[in-house]
């Protein structure tokens, strides 16, 4: 068990490499990485330092909750897990059969590192070394005859298997209460396989990482659209397996809008979804694995809908609002106006915007006042920003349009420049979190989906409940755009209890589990694109209702008779 | 059996009302409907004489092919089965308890009516009165507990039951080898529900008709965006039920992406999925109903997004294309370019295009010889058509933008006119097929989707082995569209076999058969929108693969433990 720590902001090491992670140097050594705690949860690249937006997001809101008193463990010292692979020698031999020996791992770092994703609760976990759930072994199969034979197996012996991607899940997709193996597809299965530019589709293997995609797209004058904030460390097979929408879903559409042809492999065998734009054979049952997270196959290849990248014609808009209601029926007005779609489409609610503004300095001056008088107050206004890509003809058309409306519902043009900052700090809230963390401030997000017609009240309730705790931030924001209705995205920010990681557990649940019921109870869904793992799993039958939850049970036991693919996942 | 008859195209009387067909006049009557063949299977309301463009195709395809010498019957005479329902009097009186005296029916002109759609052969054998597979009888549930209680009677009672909307079937999703119950919604489960301007969205029962739907949006000012060809004799239910796209489908989406919300009834329960615009939670089993065609469940209730609707904003645009790969490049060029989507979007191939052209005498003359100068010859020039809708400003500026592109490949813009045309007849094909069978000319339609880089393959083979068939017109056109792919649609047409219906009905088999297999061979899928039924249905399971099929039929026993919905449909 680690020593405790205390880390003022300013001095954390969050990044820095880790004199205990010695790095793999030879064949031999690649299972038996070691590593440290922090490694095994950390977001980034080991040695990056922190930008200097990030550094002001730490130093705001620790300095705003009067934290940088956490007593978490930074996580520094090595991995060394007391419970050993409870995988029998025979097992381990065999599986080691299917794959070779360079492809099944039992050391201790690579087994933590596979049993976590990125929810709150597990990050605490992780830096205090209490270990409840973990993988017995970390399989890399090379083929997807050998995940066949590995499923095969795994059915017959009762070895639990769960597949994973890059390890990005904010939902316990990949907490694995029974043990077993990990299935991890990012080794072998990272191959671009072909690209059709009179189809504009590609097609990849299932453990190809967002950067790799997106590099050889553009490389193409193509863009895959599809750009979550884990886009740097997710994999194309997670995007679909978790039902995700990436930051410019507004215009380009969801994952699985975009997922044109699928393989994947289950106990039973292969099943192969061929490339096709539309059809009406049947019901369409790749939407089955499509959200499965991991509980009725293993995705192993995608074929996916890409768009010509032009970003030069891109347009970048924003507008300020005097209050988050109107803001959203400017929204919903572009929505249904016939006008053509922006891709990334958002507003911050009032507090968002409010702690954009201070932590920019343009709440204060002559700025601050002007916007005061016009009636832009702070805390109520609401920054809406948007893209809008493609044909350049079309990008100014449609800003044009939008801007008209945004006018009419009060909207003041705050230029590009919001947008562009947004975008080039599109994926670092990831990184805030390790170092906010070691300041000790507990942050974590929760996101739903509303038709507009309950959007207010779901945003009214929820903020209400997570206001209720003294000292608290709630930051929301409509980030996923539809004609029918629109996504909220709650981040909820406090000081950490002063006390053992147990007590901060505890109290982080009671928490969750509030704003989580609030939601259900104002009529949000359990995820809009986070997908629910085991973290809102536990409210899915009552959700769904209880024939269509025995329906999905039936399937899942038509597909995994031995109830193995990541089992308790969907509450499963 | 009825008595032939020879009827010269001309005088045919197809659509004059028939003596025979006594209309119900009192509840009494109401189950007890009697009529003749030809009212069970006629196209369109009865006494509504042919329009002169339906006299004209008739006159030009009777002519061209020599026909006007068929030997089926017109089906004039009153309906009269010599196989009694099945069904014995326990069980017709129990439905009758579940369902009020007045809502079953086992009249033999109901029974036929509910067992047919609009198949060639299926309109063969209600000619010639030769019955094969029908219903024992049918039922109007008045609510969807009335339903649930027959679907679990008739589970107990292994009672095969086949939903029925308003029987526009083209795949023989309605025929019913084991008899049964037909499930009628149409009299019932017409009630629009609610309607929301805010979410963009209506909500009502399965049994809407198209035409009721539009006309209630029309008046809030929305439109449904969904006008399959069969629009004025379908309904909402049968939309989803079979994966339906309508004739606006590349700007309004197909009707899997407009359904929000949707009510099952199965055997074990009922399903209700509420409205939302999007979700990740777990997959979404909504659309295994969605294609079901009536072996899952019975659809009662639909919300679905719309859209508003300003006609007067529609822009209207052709373009004639030297040959079909010309227009396909065009037509792609337009989808990829990122400036927006029209709505309709069609290229008739060369010889639609030419019987187009010289049914409007538009093949002589001087325009003809000025298009064949400039190299649009006659059997090889094609017709793009397209609608732009939504704000006026936006229709302006796509229709602009595909000027621009269909020029570049050759496009030479034609107006406004020929869309228009195509508009005011959009949903007349449908009643030609009547009075061409009279004048002995067989007509029908099969279509798939593809990818681009296929769809040239597709369409040749496809186009080569019909025209193999000696006086054969084979009409194609793309008419749904996508960034990816689009349809294929082929019309096919030829002189009836001037012998008994047996040969014609075996000569047609063959025919389709060939049809069929070559457009597999060639990669295109079973079907693009109009579902599969038992059609194409016995090459599904070699289409999804072993798998999938046998997790299909898994997922049909979970619903459906006896097997009794629409059995036989989708191969289940």
């Amino acid at each position: 068990m680690p020593a405790k720590k205390k880390l003022p902001v300013k001095k954390t090491k969050a990044s820095a490499p880790k004199k205990t992670a010695s790095k793999p140097k030879g064949k031999s050594e690649i299972n038996n990485k070691t590593g440290s705690w922090r490694e095994s949860f950390h977001w980034g690249v080991a040695n990056k330092p922190l930008d200097h937006s990030n550094e002001t997001h730490v130093d705001f809101f620790s300095k705003a909750l009067n934290a940088g008193h956490g007593e978490l463990d930074s996580g520094d010292s090595a991995v060394q897990l007391k419970v050993k692979s409870k995988l029998s020698a025979r097992h381990l031999g065999d599986l080691r059969k299917i794959c070779g020996d360079e492809n099944i791992s039992v050391g201790d770092f690579e087994r933590v590192k596979h049993s976590y994703g990125k929810y709150y609760e597990e990050l605490v976990e992780q830096r205090t070394g209490k270990i409840e759930h973990i993988v017995d072994a970390v399989a890399y199969p090379a083929d997807e005859d050998q995940i066949l034979k590995i499923l095969q197996y795994c059915q017959k012996n009762r070895i639990a298997v769960t597949p994973y991607g890059a390890g990005s899940s904010v939902t316990k997709a990949l907490r694995t209460p029974r043990g077993g193996l990990s299935l991890d597809l990012s080794r072998h299965f990272h191959r671009i396989l072909s690209f059709s530019k009179q189809n504009s589709s590609v097609t990849c293997e299932a453990g190809v990482l967002g950067p790799a995609l997106e590099e050889f797209l553009n490389r193409q004058g193509f863009t895959c659209g599809h750009f979550p904030q884990s886009f740097e460390f997710s994999t194309v097979g997670g995007w679909a397996a978790a039902r995700g929408a990436g930051q410019a879903s507004t215009g380009y559409g969801r994952m699985e809008e975009m997922v044109l042809g699928m393989t994947v492999i289950t106990p039973k065998g292969k099943l192969e979804f061929v490339e096709i734009p539309a059809s009406a054979v049947g019901p369409d049952l790749k939407r089955l694995f499509i959200g499965s997270e991991g509980t009725l196959g293993v995705i192993t290849r995608i074929t996916m809908r890409v768009s010509r990248y032009n970003p030069k014609n891109t347009r970048y808009l924003s507008f300020l609002f005097k209050d988050f209601e109107s803001s959203v029926a400017a929204m919903r007005n572009i929505m249904q106006a016939q006008i053509g779609k922006p891709h990334v489409f958002r507003i911050s609610d009032g507090e968002e915007t409010d702690v954009a503004f201070k932590m920019k300095n343009k709440d204060k001056g002559l700025t601050g006042k002007i916007l005061k008088a016009l009636g832009y107050a702070a805390g109520e206004r609401c920054l809406m920003y948007a893209t809008v890509e493609g044909n350049r003809d079309y990008t100014a058309f449609v800003a044009s349009q939008m801007k008209k409306i945004a006018r009419k519902s009060g909207g003041l043009p705050t230029g590009s420049y919001p947008v562009k900052k947004w975008l080039e700090q599109r994926y670092s809230s990831a990184y805030v979190r390790d170092p906010l963390m070691d300041a000790g401030v507990r942050i974590d997000t929760l996101e739903t989906a509303v038709r507009w017609d309950n959007l207010m009240r779901v945003w009214e309730n929820t903020r209400a409940y997570i206001k209720s705790f003294e000292n608290t931030f709630c930051l929301v924001h409509i980030s996923h755009v539809y004609e029918t209705g629109a996504n909220l995205y709650f981040v909820f920010a406090s000081r950490m209890t002063d006390s053992a990681a147990k007590k901060e557990l505890s109290e982080f649940a009671k928490l969750h589990r509030g704003i989580v019921e609030t939601i259900i109870e104002s009529g949000g869904t359990l995820s809009h694109h986070h997908g629910i793992g085991r973290l809102t799993s536990p409210y899915l039958e009552k959700a769904m209702g209880k024939e269509a939850f025995t329906l999905l049970k039936d399937i899942k036991k038509s597909i995994d008779v031995a109830g193995i693919l990541n089992p308790g996942a969907l509450n499963l």
